[in-house]
């Protein structure tokens, strides 16, 4: 068995798109040649990506200054109990770990992928957002497109998360991984200027001699 | 210190851009709500990227299928002496331990990164090619935008590599690195089709208590 989850979607056909977003479009062409070269456009905030501040802050930072110390290193990762909003208590539900830098909630979205775009996947209340900014959680990832609700007036979820210095990973799906600490490894592309950034996000599975010896 | 090197290249004004190719566009909008979307045009090969075995072989493997667990591992970063075609006599000058799976080729060229693109980077010739893939090297790293020399007739060189089960990893930034083993740790984005893919690389050092312990 291998040690890595890929915890990514595919930008392929199946993937769900965000309403009114130009989604991804690959052009291929191949010359006399026989090689093939390939031309992504692409919606930033498509599958898995990682949000920067000025998503949702103006003037806050652009995509290239994403801190990769945060987006590798020990994840917990949680599964939250079955509904639409995710709360403060279903947060404390979960007993995070005084001192979890980095956290990943599992949800009943990750079953939506492959499926077309739903409104109704759980995401977080503002409150929610202020208690992970509370409980000094430096990175949050999610298994759907957003992080605050479809319907949710205005932009406050997200607003809270970045100038409370939190890294907002959105869009993994977590439907294989079971509850527990994994080294996570997410890498955005080196973007200059953007709000945000599509990236590979894996984790991997400690063994028992790395979990006694490893720096974290 | 941090124990990470990012060994990739920002896709900002001042990438080299393969002459011919359309680079790559940001497109930055901004709603009234303050909420700033961002769009990304771009050649796969850009930057720091993987070419799949589709870029040179017409029908081969395309880049959802490039292999994460040869993309994370130990890899050698060696210097190379400065030459503007890379031969089996340099190559065989590195002293590569046997057994080593991945090995990064730093050279001149990472003094080329912010400047204007030039074509006479120094790349492999077919026969070194051949060389890395006798000595069961499986993925191969370079430091500019080409595995193979601006002036090769054809597409041997790739050809060689792809065909012989090398990953290739291009668009490197190996001018902070030091000779010496370290954990790579390069994912391309998941994208399905393309016959290659930007990726984001770094290096991990090793603490003394990793390089005994850790399962290679």
């Amino acid at each position: 068995m291998s040690d890595l989850i890929d915890i990514s979607v595919l930008i392929g056909p199946s993937l769900p798109i965000w309403p009114g977003t130009s989604g991804w479009t690959l052009t291929n062409t191949s010359g006399d040649d026989g090689v093939m070269e390939s031309t992504l456009l692409c919606d930033c905030h498509i599958g898995t990506h990682v949000d920067a501040p000025a998503h949702a802050l103006p003037g806050g930072a652009t995509s290239e200054s994403l801190p990769l110390d945060l987006l590798i290193g020990d994840a917990m990762v949680a599964h939250v109990p079955d509904a639409h909003a995710i709360t403060p208590n279903a947060l404390e539900s979960l007993n995070v770990p005084p001192g979890t830098r980095r956290l990943l909630l599992r949800t009943r979205n990750s079953l939506l992928w492959g499926k077309a775009f739903q409104t109704d996947y759980a995401a977080l209340t503002p409150d929610a957002a202020q208690w992970v900014v509370e409980r000094g959680i430096r990175l949050l990832g999610v298994d759907y497109l957003s992080v605050q609700r479809y319907d949710e007036r205005g932009f406050k979820t997200h607003r809270i998360l970045l100038s409370g210095g939190v890294t907002v990973v959105e869009g993994l799906d977590l439907s294989q991984v079971e509850a527990g600490v994994y080294e996570l490894l997410c890498l955005p592309l080196k973007l200059t200027d953007a709000g945000g950034v599509p990236a590979r996000a894996v984790l991997r599975r400690y063994s028992s001699s790395d979990r006694d010896t490893r720096q974290r």
